[in-house]
């Protein structure tokens, strides 16, 4: 089958504006004998804010059908927090099971970076995407009380952290420098901590070829910010590989520029390719929003489906669009996505 | 009672040397009326290696009976990860109920700072030191096999959330810029989170001075390396204060300038003052250590015990010594414990 059904969810703020320059991105791209199918889901805030609702039981189940799905950004500050990522943007990384929630670090030509001299940084998070602190396994009791007892259960099985250590080594084994950095707090967290450790060494067995090592989650934060080209592939849970990721692309060129893949390796069910970055309520329709996330996201999403040469194509694309950037005057989302897409039409 | 009864468990690696630049620098600093005793205690990995012992009963009741704990570093690298940070370090700030871990970050003139163009740093991350995920009622089943299942529970309540929420707006009240943010992950653990965010806003409405906001904490990441003066005094949760003010550290100035008190404000267990760096077995009796942070962490002590004026000394001590030194030919140890030393007994 030589079509892409894709599923379009663009969402909130910035979310439809950064989608439709992915989408044009996308359909340049593709080669003439494959074709692009968007089926486009209302779902976010607006949503929410009309309705009530937040993904129904029906559109869950007719999302499973597509091939893929391409998300823009979800939530504006009306709706409480959690209501969203719980009831939808969770809800679809578990309903699909989105083990791999793919993270890339690049620091490109010309971007900024806050850190002092530019340091190398290429790298991969493969961040844990179905189980840990994230499983809402939590409660309270006693709630609004002086005596109430908040919990909140991390859960870690071996099925899983199996599963998501092997994508990683074969990541990294693919890699040219064929390093893999387990990131964990094994040092408090020793039953969660020590799964990880032991199913990372055993597995590690199968990779001779691959350098490993170990990192307190604290211990990467700095090596982050004094170190990053340490770094090749990091494997973590679930809540370190969020806030790791954040502070990666911080130091990588910002948020505007990190792409990200929930990916389900296994094709059971569609994954979901998303920039990091959120809504951006303050500056949607404003033209201010760059949509080079997405596009690299569009990148993730080929690659996944086996479109290697139009994913290499994409990320030269933008590669070649920064370094000329700081020459370009300033343009409008719609702009860079017209540029990108001119130039992976080439 | 104008002696200072002083627990110092110097430990492993550089911590004995480090330990005794901060007790050099605190005996030089307390006016002639103040006597200082200290009883040092035999613990971590050297006494483990030799005994099986992390820390006794009868030990654990004769620290409670000091005014303070001085503490230098603990563990090496034969000791299996968890035993020494569970058994010792974890247990005296559970057992004597240290539940404000106070850590400033204070970018000092000359440091070397890995963001571009040094901005202003200055503030104190209050980190809970005795709940969140720290509880250790964690566990597993089936362990080894494929089907086990590892749980870390996070335990919050609200006689905890609260009381260190009170101390972290006494302190922001305290400071000109009187800002505080809160820092958690209130949109996935949404329990948990429910009750820090609920707890800062009622107490928040008796502190009308105090300016206050609210990142999720992969956000809090971001800022701290793209625009770290927008912090004053920072609330969060045991696990993500130990996340955060590894970063912090990082960002100003590096981990061996960085200091912390694990207080217990209403004084009735001994607190206790260490560096948040470890035990560097690799530069340990090289010299090479780096006693800045002890010497901050004795400052800590000093204004927890009441010594406010000498306190500020330590401080300006070490401000002036670091302006000064890129002028100066690198020293032992030794030496900036003696010029410090010096400084303060001027
Ligand atoms: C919005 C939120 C639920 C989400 C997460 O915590 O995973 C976001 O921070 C991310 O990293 O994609
Ligand atoms: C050694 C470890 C138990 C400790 C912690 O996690 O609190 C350390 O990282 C710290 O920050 O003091």
């Amino acid at each position: 089958d030589r079509t892409i059904d894709l599923a379009v969810i663009s969402g909130d703020g910035i979310g439809p504006e950064v989608v439709a320059q992915g989408l044009k991105v996308l359909t340049a791209v593709l080669p003439p004998d494959v074709a692009l199918e968007t089926h486009p889901y209302d779902l976010g805030a607006k949503r929410w804010h009309a309705t009530g609702e937040t993904l129904t039981d029906e559109e869950l189940e007719r999302l499973a059908g597509h091939d893929a799905i391409l998300l823009g950004a979800i939530g504006d500050p009306g709706v409480p927090s959690g209501v969203l990522e719980r009831g939808l943007l969770l809800k679809l990384r578990f309903a699909f099971d989105h083990f791999v929630n793919l993270r890339p670090s690049t620091l490109f030509p010309n971007t900024e970076s806050p850190l002092a001299g530019r340091p190398e940084i290429d790298f991969v998070v493969v961040r844990e995407g179905t189980e840990g602190p994230y499983v809402g396994n939590g409660g309270s009791i006693r709630k609004g009380t002086p005596h109430e007892v908040a919990n909140e259960v991390s859960v870690n099985t071996a099925f899983g952290v199996e599963r998501v250590v092997r994508d990683a080594f074969a990541r990294a084994q693919a890699r040219p420098r064929k390093k893999l950095t387990l990131v964990h707090k094994n040092n408090v967290l020793v039953h969660a901590g020590h799964l990880w450790k032991d199913t990372f060494d055993r597995v590690g067995r199968e990779y001779p070829e691959v350098t490993t090592d170990y990192l307190h989650v604290d211990a990467a934060t700095i090596f982050m910010v004094t170190d990053p080209a340490r770094f090749d592939v990091i494997v973590t849970d679930n809540l370190f590989g969020d806030i790791i990721t954040d502070l990666a692309a911080a130091v990588s060129g910002g948020i505007g520029l990190a792409a990200s893949g929930n990916i389900n390796p296994t094709r059971q069910f569609p994954s979901m390719f998303e920039p990091v970055h959120g809504s951006a309520p303050d500056i949607a329709g404003s033209g201010k929003a760059d949509p080079t996330a997405t596009v690299l996201s569009v990148a993730l999403l080929l690659r996944h489906l086996g479109h290697e040469a139009e994913a290499a194509r994409v990320e030269a694309a933008v590669t070649a669009d920064l370094a000329e950037r700081d020459a370009a005057p300033v343009r409008t989302t719609d702009e860079i996505g017209d540029a990108l897409a001119a130039r992976v039409a080439r």
